[in-house]
């Protein structure tokens, strides 16, 4: 694999990591502040975020030993509409500045299954910021995210709301039975 | 906060969330390689570096913003004696590197909390160590561990073997309720 590619996939998975592992702790502390849809859908984000670095992790298989990788990561436990903030801020960085740099490069060097990588974490990126976005403006005003079941994509991480999965995922094309299910009151 | 124990704790993090999840994926690979004891403590181990990860983001939680993040971590995706080895490689330099250094500035900064923090995955980690060089071992016989049940101190990350959790926990004294069980048997 070409290095600056190889460097890039290092890059996304710690920043990936850092988004998952943080979402775990922002979550607890929505749910403590009364916000268990909020601590819900940071459970099911934090899934999505798994996903990525799984499989930015899998394309650096053959890159064998330890590395010093640099990464973005938002940090500070204020309030949860802080904290949501916080998160809408790094899945912007990710959809306007990150991926797409990192795909412009991988293109360049014709890394295909790092560019489909990318792409995945990318277009998934944008269904995060639209569901923080819609937790911020309801915490706002005091009242808790109104989805109680949010749903995974197990291949892309492409995440929505709702009772079921009816369509494969717009992303990556994997069937309903391919998501997983994230419930305020089954967990 | 003093800004050099800020950036080592952010440090300490990174690396915390990515040997976290490195160790999900080799787990997964070690129970697909016909290692299902394996795989339960690369998961039980896995949790034991949220808990290090989580207690380090605490830690920070008035330093708030974006950052940017550099920490080793290891990679590649041979077969599970090396990525034991990969996985041994990494609780060593945290052991005799890395929390030794961390510890020392804490210190001289008097960065109390943090310090407490730095110590608990300190003491952890030679735990992790330990009992992944005894899983090299077993695989390298072409068998698998022979400990289907592992557990994790909620509070600092130490993690023992055994039927159940008979003594406090011997680095934060924490009770044997304390503790989350891994078993293979059961997840
Ligand atoms: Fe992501
Ligand atoms: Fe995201
Ligand atoms: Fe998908
Ligand atoms: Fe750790
Ligand atoms: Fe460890
Ligand atoms: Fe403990």
């Amino acid at each position: 694999m070409n290095p600056m590619t190889a460097s890039n996939l290092k890059s996304a998975f710690g920043g990936e990591s850092m988004a998952h592992m943080r979402y775990i702790s922002w979550g607890e502390a929505a749910k403590k502040e009364g916000f268990p849809n909020v601590w819900n859908l940071f459970n099911a984000v934090s899934y999505a975020e798994q996903v990525h670095a799984a499989n930015h992790f899998r394309e650096l298989k053959k890159e064998v030993g330890e590395a010093s990788v640099t990464a973005g990561a938002g940090f500070g436990m204020t309030n949860t509409a802080e904290n949501l903030q916080g998160a809408i801020d790094g899945e912007n960085y990710e959809v306007d500045q990150m991926y797409p740099a990192f795909i412009q490069v991988a293109n360049m060097q014709e890394e295909k299954s790092s560019i489909r990588s990318f792409q995945f974490a990318l277009e998934a990126e944008k269904t995060h910021a639209a569901l923080f976005t819609e937790a911020k403006g309801r915490v706002e005003q005091g009242k808790d995210f109104d989805e109680s079941r949010v749903h995974v994509c197990n291949i892309c991480g492409y995440t929505i709301t709702g009772e079921t999965v009816e369509d494969d995922c717009p992303i990556c094309k994997a069937k309903p039975e391919m998501f997983r299910c994230f419930d305020t009151n089954v967990q």
